[in-house]
């Protein structure tokens, strides 16, 4: 199964090209859009996404992610196996959380480059084809680099922002819930919010947090949205606050 | 086939999850995305749409619909036969037109439950795996209960509201046209709308109503904005007027 | 391979209704989304980009396209084949630049009519149809017409308009860049624009044109939104300014 995670949108005809390319390259291979809305033109909010995301998979399926604003520039083409995963996509940070997290990884540099390569939209052209092969079962046409290659020493193991704002206008930090206590309270948008279970443990209107179905802390309104109540968006600062300071 | 009516949105991970599920469990099904915004948090509504779109569908589809307002809460998860065709979501009411219209109905509740279940993502963990087990032609893994059991008496056979705005702005009402005459007219943001067979039959500009392509009447402005023309939203109150009053 | 090219929006259920006709009528034929967003109601500017993308799939692909505000009025559907490409949809100029740019050409009018057939909804019960047989390998029902028949002789073959803005607020012209000369600037929203190659080449926040992975000349911002900057949106005008006048 080859699993997309881009920042193309909804709209617009960059995912169609990609999916017409994979079922051209690797016919017969399901293709699952997980989200075609990641931080646009950012990695980092998306590196704690695609993190918290792809570990729901088994081992053995492919993501093809492109959060790539400086296409065309310098950054390298790698593929990241991390556990059996495997991600292509840009050399920028996206896939820094991710090996981190790994217990087993390995980054090469993807060395082979189509007859035709636009300079703006590698994935289609370079990524898509790279994919195809390795859910073929191919190897990749890659080199191996150090574990220490392009990598991202100073983004923090959890990111106390806001990552991603859903359709419900819940608005998920990069923290994971399971490294909070139950009595954490999380600070944003100039409130205090305690954790809850569900959302029909809270009264309509009532903002809180809980462990979203990912595993990530995600800030939330019964019956409400919170991106606008408390007026979030990508990159919101989030300030974790111990329920036992606050007794 | 698997038909997915939710209210998830197009945006984000959720739909994307669920087909995952999916193809694992019931490889090679296809899976067709009927509505991802399915009135968000709105059994009632959605009851009505559900009603008129699923009926344009054969028997021995599959539709995995999710419009769940109390996941997690008390509400339980069923399995609707009607005429065939095998409906899996929440027992809030989300069925009952479907149920209402039906010749031949049977109702059950699921008693399987994964072995992780999270707190809010049951169209993951709970209804896909049904889903996929049903398209698969196994037994459900249900209990029949009563045709009483969790039913809405209170909701009316059409409902006389805006039930969806669609992309264009035409506003759909939970009426159907078919029971509405010729010489009908509908009284909604203040104007009274007389039916037309086609958009091309009134000058630009002009409001109407018609029978749309699923059998509800549809309220539509030629080359415009039904939605903006009028104030429309989802839960916008409509009456009929006779046309023999009006006369 | 079906390629959709369609207006009818990423939400409701338009698209889904087509894919399950396809799925019924060419079962494990691969369909894949290019364009739900074309310039809604405005077949002139789709025409445009229709040429632009369509060109980038091989031979033997079928393309399933509606933009079609005449639904259920006077216009013809037809079935184009353009270099082997074949082409389902609404004869109202909506292939008129793909078959002018295509070497071997051929139009027919389509003759056969399914048993139901909605007032306005004839991508699911004629076009899907149509395409499906296409895509089976079986005749086109249609009777062939000459190359005059149901043309647009009036509209220029390269056009000087915004025909679609992306998710990230690039602005596509429907003019070829390789028509245009390295030096050629773009006069638009008030502002002279100069080509770059890619946007690493810009600061962030300048404005410019460059030739999009389709071969469109496309106006941008580097980290900005250039239908925003410039204040575009689909059919605003285009002027081309020759480098040489301007030096």
């Amino acid at each position: 199964m080859i699993v997309l995670f881009t920042d193309f949108g909804l709209t617009g005809p960059y995912t169609g090209q990609v999916k017409a390319v994979l079922q051209r390259e690797a016919p017969g291979v399901p293709v699952i859009d997980l989200f075609a809305d990641a931080p646009a033109g950012n990695p980092k909010a998306a590196a704690y996404l695609l993190a918290a995301y792809s570990a729901w998979f088994e081992a053995g399926m492919v993501f093809l992610c492109v959060v790539d604003p400086g296409v065309g520039g310098a950054r390298a083409p790698v593929i990241l196996d991390a556990d059996g995963r495997l991600f292509v996509g840009p050399g920028n940070g996206l896939f820094e959380i991710v090996q981190r997290r790994a217990r087993h990884a390995r980054i090469s540099e993807i060395t082979w480059r189509p007859a035709a390569l636009s300079a703006t939209f590698h994935g289609r052209d370079l990524f898509a084809p790279v994919a195809a092969r390795l859910a073929r079962g191919e190897p990749a046409p890659a080199d191996q680099r150090d574990a220490s290659w392009s990598r991202q020493p100073d983004w923090p193991d959890d990111l106390a922002e806001i990552v991603y704002v859903d359709h419900y206008g819940n608005a998920m930090t990069g923290l994971r819930a399971a490294l909070l206590g139950l009595d954490v309270q999380l600070a944003i948008g100039g409130r205090m919010l305690e954790r809850a279970r569900i959302f029909a443990d809270r009264a309509p209107g009532d903002a809180f947090w809980y462990e979203n179905s990912n595993g990530l802390a995600e800030v939330a309104v019964n019956r409400g949205r919170a991106d606008r109540v408390l007026g979030l968006a990508i990159g919101s600062a989030v300030s974790i606050v111990s329920g036992g300071n606050a007794a």
